[in-house]
């Protein structure tokens, strides 16, 4: 059987090797469409400076849910439609406020509270702070943690190369670490930003308080680097002095949104669903342009190539925009929720969520045969400097989709200065290059149309 | 002959393959050294913030030249030294003026000399405007220039994947417009910014009189690319509508500057001399960062990198900064000058003048046994997400260099933002990121360690 499959795979390689000319061609007539004839960088300006952030359940998320369903409209899809999902609702307040206290001078420091944590009592939240490098370090502290705010300040790694593997290194102290040090008696938690550099821009995220009593919550925040390099030198000093943050930020009722759904019907196999898409939701301290407005516009831009250069696919093709992957990922479940309830069969899905930087590669989550076919392709991508083709995380809006045998992918821009922005303040409009966005949308295009062309192997 | 040097390069490539394990770790301590231990961010803020803008001949230029010395002189190098050259000196003068005047309408535009360029009469210059798209057209309308402004006004061509390959296409309005046009009697020239996006910044560079005589030179003027696509509407509404522009730029006698020189004797091979470098003056509307403040520092920390790591080199290793690169390359000449002089043997030139973006390769002049053997280490750089092995341009300094046999490189950092830039007012530090500019480094220092172990094939 496996041997059956690699032969299966060497032969279609062997026709994708001998339909290189058509390929070769139809590559050049996509990035040049892309390049020359692309609306994604409109997009992307209405979307990040006509509307703005888009955290979910805000008035903007809705108003982006109704201007990207207006544009696929323009586009000549089969359909375009909302799936209504139920979404979380937090919301910040008003700005966060926080110093160090140090003997009796204050320092200002720039924090924002983590998505999703509960606020500080009326007039803030002062105590002792012990900092701590990793959970388990926390672990070992027990009672002295009492009464105290703890620091988490593990920097993210530089030696990677790829960020997100810096990222996900460090991570756990924002996603979980109000948990863990709750269950200790501490009042609250200070984090340093996941960010690779040293500013003074602190970056939100998602925290969860887990199985944890609600009355056991304890607020959380991020600090910028600059704050925590100040804190933990100030700490080293004076290991008494004390750190006071005020931030009102509150969890509501789950509101009412949506993904917006656009549907180009497959030619010959109707029946097979390829998914392009990205999050329309975004943090609320900027517009979010990178993330994930760049991955919609991207996805939007492939239906839009597509059209310009009269491609109809084989299967069909589906652009979703998915809510809510930020604070809950409601909108990827739904998505899934959905296709198993009306039985169909995805054979694809291809995620844009890592930033609108120059496109580098793919990560694909495949069984080995695809993923063998898929590197057999590499050569014509060469010509676009595309070259990295791994196995890793598709994307977190693609991820429930289980249909028998798919082929998730995540496009994988150059991540070195993702980190700069990534939920922060400065993840704006003005950090995006229009050329390395349509690159991206163009990458994006050519692994749908060579998918398209062939299929998968089941 | 040729049989045996490609047996060579195969046997050399073999001992590489067989060494690997050595080389792949040096590679990796390599780039921990440089994203954990690097200096070349800090030299550059200085340079871009403490120093700011270099033009040749100018009290910056002067400055650079003593600071890099002085870093340099902090590393353990075996002699640090300058070498007297004379450079030429423009200057802007004061802030150019320019608007248009569409009937009664004045339309100020953005607009700056072109370097090189003589001044306007005092109070300016007015007249007609007859727009271009090439010399090739200029050269077909003969008689009607006479008296008017030339506005050449062919785009930077979008379609491209390396935007060198934009620049090149267009740059022979900006170099050699106004010499063109003076033959047939044009009074100025203005010149569409050499920039992919449409912005409001004019990008200088230098142009060149050729052999005209001075009497017949005329002033010319980049404008910016939204201020381009004004002039050209306005243009097409009312053919004779005026431009006016006054600049008092000029160019002064030839002053003594000073390429910094950085040498490590090789331990093995003290005779053969390799080169990295870049250059230390810049264009005088910013600070040069990204050209070429980044190359000067990232060649300066290929050096920490192996001072850290306490790799001695078996070759001769220089760090060479030259002086004026930008409007006359005095400072490459008088190098190979000084080389051929000193009957120097130069094996290996490296420089780093493309901006000091996420590295992605080099471009190699190279004979083929050379490059092929190059190819077969492709494979140590791909961890790094280092592919692209091309051949092409090295550098504008290290051309002059003429060895018996050398290979000449220039690192390929991703091109897509490098033309937002160049030559203009926001070529400056806060367009840098730390970690792009040390993984060049880093890049640049495993090429130069591959060379020395395995020297090039004669």
């Amino acid at each position: 059987m496996k041997k059956s499959i690699v032969l299966a795979a060497l032969l279609l390689n062997g026709i994708a090797i001998f339909g290189q000319t058509k390929d070769e061609l139809f590559f050049k007539e996509i990035y040049k469409s892309s390049l020359t004839n692309a609306k994604c960088y409109d997009w992307l300006d209405h979307l990040s400076n006509k509307i703005g952030a888009r955290l979910s359940g805000s008035d903007n998320a809705q108003k982006a849910v109704l201007y990207t369903k207006a544009q696929l409209e323009t586009l000549g899809l089969d359909k375009v439609y909302l799936q209504e999902v139920m979404v979380p609702k937090w919301v910040r307040g008003e700005k966060e406020t926080a110093y160090i206290l140090d003997n009796k001078t204050k320092i200002t420091v720039p924090i924002c509270a983590l998505g999703g944590s509960i606020a500080t009592a009326k007039n803030g939240l002062t105590a002792a702070v012990i900092e701590v490098q990793s959970i388990a370090e926390l672990n070992t502290l027990g009672d002295k943690l009492k009464g105290k705010i703890v620091f988490f300040n593990r920097p993210m790694e530089q030696e990677f190369i790829e960020t997100f593997k810096s990222y996900g290194g460090c991570v756990d102290q924002r996603y979980a670490g109000a948990k863990e040090a709750a269950k200790f008696g501490a009042v609250g938690t200070i984090v340093r930003s996941m960010n690779l550099r040293l500013d003074d821009f602190p970056h939100t995220g998602n925290q969860s308080y887990g199985d944890l009593p609600k009355s056991q919550y304890i607020p959380t925040a991020a600090i910028s680097t600059n704050g925590a390099e100040l804190l933990s030198k100030l700490l080293k000093k004076n290991p008494n002095l004390k750190f006071y943050f005020k931030q009102n930020c509150q969890q509501l009722e789950d509101v009412l949104s949506y993904n917006v759904v656009g549907e180009i019907k497959g030619s010959v196999h109707p029946e097979n669903i390829m998914v392009v898409g990205g999050h329309l939701d975004s943090w609320d301290l900027a517009d979010g342009s990178h993330d994930d407005g760049a991955g919609v516009v991207q996805s939007m831009e492939v239906i839009n190539i597509f059209k310009n250069l009269g491609y109809k696919p084989k299967n069909t093709l589906r652009v979703v925009l998915f809510m809510n992957e930020e604070n809950g990922g409601k909108g990827g479940k739904k998505y899934e929720e959905l296709a198993q309830a009306n039985h169909e069969n995805h054979i694809f899905a291809l995620e844009s969520d890592s930033g609108g930087f120059s496109p580098r590669g793919f990560s694909f989550e495949s069984d080995e045969a695809n993923f063998n076919r898929i590197q057999g392709w590499k050569n014509l991508f060469e010509p676009y400097l595309i070259h990295s083709f791994t196995k890793g995380h598709g994307g977190s809006d693609i991820d429930p989709l289980t249909s028998k045998t798919i082929v998730k992918a995540g496009l994988k821009p150059d991540s070195q200065r993702y980190f700069d922005y990534h939920h922060a303040a400065n993840d704006t409009f003005d950090a995006i290059n229009k050329r390395e966005l349509e690159l991206g949308a163009a990458t994006m295009a050519s692994l749908i149309y060579l998918i398209d062309q062939n299929g998968i192997l089941k």
